[in-house]
């Protein structure tokens, strides 16, 4: 018979966020009544402005003319919009034809643990985005479980925490292949500056290892002093990657675009092309975004569709600082410096878990447990400012009512 | 410095498509006015039929309303469409729950090679589908690539040729795991019939092994005798996942929409469930085909995409007859059995690339060499019937005056 998958046996229950949704089902079932708002999981929920509906529509309707029909495009994207993310994020300082165009940030991290294949050795944040840890774990590039540590064998787990602003001692940290740095971070909110940056590229360069650089929500940097790609970095060229998506800024967490930049600096050991095999694994096992979905890309990035994506992302900053806000008024101490739609509250000497469900059960608030991303994450709370700015405040009058 | 993962250099130089695509750019630098005709990949041309693209513009529109708006979906995808597929393409012989939508079937094939990792023995058709082959070598289970033999280690070729109907010689067949099965096939075209699919269910149960079933071209059946699905086939439940797709009924090829149904009763060795783990993946690496396009597949299950699905394949078959016909005028020996859009035509003793190259550089057409989709596919070329019936009718008149 088949034999299971022995990475998959490796996985610890169920992925953060279904199990989230187990728990707020189970209220429900004891009280269908309840009116539960969630600032758990980042899923916006405001619907798509008018400049980039129409680019959508228009990509949708086009496909039923004569001209307007497309069939598979480049796996790699749209030349044009390749171009215009080229232009417009990386101020030309990327060229087009290393972005790739994707169907968002979390399916290219799942293709950039295949393209490093099962023999790298990796460090990650913790706390982190809960991907890179079990798309490495699927991919059988780490070790088991361990009960003790709550994490991987052969994963090196970098604890980013209050105590050391949020960013890793590069000084006691040993080399990996691979690096996973998420900025604006995922679940902390903290924002690399650009000498913690630097000094993260130098210390890739000087170990010839590779940063995995999550961008997903780098729009919500406010300061402009703080980087909004990690090719602001001297030297990034050779030691990084930039995954990025239109998931937050845009509205499309269920319209799904994201995009990718290997750069042709970037080498393997034996000097061949990491970007040659990165192309050969998108077009490989994949088959480009939607083409209506690219069309919506490129209003996007037109002068109104950029306009309607600050739009949105003021929204969402609205609710941070709502949040922030009424944590403060509650004592409840908690990170945000206002270049981020995440609030990452602290519960000294709790159970993240026991936080959660606390929260879920007497305010019919969801949130996310800090421990979901990592053992450092334990006794913190993750709060989502995406929601409707109403249940955001309906949210912290409850917590401030109840908790 | 980072190692170059191994199973990447096992590769042959570029995916079969991409290759074609140079060779053909190539005609266009040094004669840029060449009129090229494509019968090479099968890429849909004609546009969307106008009740499904109301659909894909209304999903659109739908989202920059307060009412229309969603943000992430199930990964699995829209519970509507799942049941709408389980109905209409099963008539419920399968359950919503077994069906994951998904952004396409290679992409699908692609993660499917994840789930099982890289552990397990491998039989795939020869010729077939590239993707199988290189799917397989990119997650590692395979060995290298050898000269002599035209295809990889540790790989079990089925040869499906004329000489024994496109069906393989089970008794001659080695166990393995995974059994990679496609019918209609790509690019034979050839439909195994229900009597050889019963052997194929039988083999497999018989030997443990698990079918992967590619059923992407099954809207092409007319012959109400084959099987449109391996879940007519009994015991099928039990040993088969099977993968499908919208891009060729819909004309979606672009628009990216396909699914993949992993029955309750597929177990491992362990009895553990295979469509547990295939969740695990779906959920973990993958974040659901785009809200979009998903209102765009329900659309095609609707009385009148149903009915616009159908004349799209009705195009593209007459297509396929005009192809027939003109190689049988040419005295080509070509196989076609009226069930599909392929036309696979046999040039005895002759190299598939320098057919291709004579075709390409006489008469501008392009087509696939056999020798692509594998060894047993050396001395043959694919027609696909994928265009505009006039260029079609074009491109037949071409060979008839210029081969």
């Amino acid at each position: 018979m088949v034999k299971r998958n022995k990475n998959l046996k490796k996985l610890k229950s169920g992925y953060l966020f279904p199990e989230i949704t187990r728990r707020k089902n189970k209220i429900l079932e004891t009280e269908p009544e309840a009116k539960i708002i969630s600032l758990g999981i980042g899923n916006t929920t405001e619907h798509l402005k008018p400049y980039i509906t129409e680019a959508l529509v228009d990509g949708a309707a086009g496909l039923g003319t004569p001209e307007g029909y497309s069939g598979y495009g480049d796996e790699q994207g749209m030349t044009q919009l390749r171009t215009r993310i080229a232009e417009n994020i990386y101020n030309n300082k990327v060229e087009p034809e290393e972005v790739f165009v994707s169907d968002g940030a979390k399916c290219d991290i799942g293709r950039l643990q295949l393209l490093f294949g099962n023999n790298v050795t990796i460090a990650i944040q913790d706390p982190a985005y809960p991907v890179y840890v079990d798309g490495s774990v699927i991919i059988g590039a780490t070790g088991e479980y361990k009960e003790n540590t709550q994490g991987f064998d052969k994963i090196v787990y970098m604890p980013c925490t209050p105590e050391n602003d949020f960013f890793p001692d590069l000084k006691k940290l040993q080399r990996t292949d691979l690096i996973y740095f998420c900025s604006p971070n995922n679940p902390t909110g903290a924002v690399a500056t650009k000498k913690q940056l630097k000094k993260l590229v130098d210390f890739a360069k000087a170990n010839k290892s590779i940063i995995l650089y999550d961008a997903a929500y780098a729009k919500f940097i406010k300061d402009k002093d703080l980087p909004k790609t990690i090719f602001e970095i001297p030297g990034a060229r050779e030691c990084a990657i930039e995954v990025n998506s239109f998931s937050k800024i845009a509205g499309f967490t269920g319209v799904r675009l994201g995009w990718t930049v290997v750069p042709n600096e970037l080498k393997y050991e034996d000097d061949s092309s990491v970007r040659e095999d990165w192309n050969r694994i998108m077009t490989t096992i994949f088959n480009g975004a939607s083409n209506i979905v690219q069309m919506g890309g490129l209003g996007s990035l037109e002068e109104s569709g950029l306009k309607e994506m600050q739009e949105t992302v003021d929204y969402y900053m609205e609710n941070a600082k709502i949040i922030k806000e009424g944590l403060d008024e509650l004592n409840i101490k908690s990170y945000w410096n206002g270049n981020s739609p995440y609030i990452w509250a602290e519960f000294p000497g709790k159970d993240s878990w026991d936080i959660f469900s606390d929260i879920l059960e007497k305010c019919h608030v969801v949130t996310t447990p800090g421990a979901g991303f990592g053992p450092a994450g334990q006794g913190f709370i993750r709060f989502s400012s995406f929601g409707h700015k109403e249940e955001v405040i309906e949210a912290i009058e409850r917590l401030k009512e109840k908790l």
